[in-house]
């Protein structure tokens, strides 16, 4: 899991330990056409994040790269301490 | 992006050029609690998807992985060649 780290761990500048979750969207095309599919795909995914947990949109980073081949999407959310549910048994 | 073609770039074994459209979720947790948020997510990601691109469920890979601070999960998703629409100029 060390590559995850590495390229997940590089936002963190708050000292304090926080929940965080993170999407990484990737397309890969191997011909011509679609690649708004990952822009038509990151607004309906926060929707759906956002039904399970409260989402402050000053803590969601957004990164788009769209490549010739290649559309990429990161979403980064810090997880306010809040909306963490107590832990249940089941 | 080469670390995100290793990453991805793992499973494919139709020498077929597909499109491929992968999903990375990854839930960091700082303290207990809401294990379960990725599993919640993936069905409802998964529905998303399917507004927008017919999915062949035997074409569709998840792996999911919860450790005691970090759950991941992976979705993999191989993209019938008839369902990408023409190029628009939009």
């Amino acid at each position: 899991m060390s590559f995850l780290t590495s390229l997940f761990g590089r936002k963190t500048s708050a000292p304090i330990a926080r929940d965080r979750l993170q999407i990484l969207l990737a397309h890969e095309r191997a011909g011509e056409g679609q690649s708004e599919l990952i822009s038509k795909l990151q607004e309906e995914i926060l929707e759906v994040i956002k039904r399970h947990i409260s989402v402050d949109q000053d803590k969601v980073q957004i990164k788009m790269d769209r490549g010739a081949g290649v559309s990429m999407l990161e979403i980064d959310i810090e997880v306010p301490e809040a909306t963490k549910p107590a832990a249940k048994a089941d």
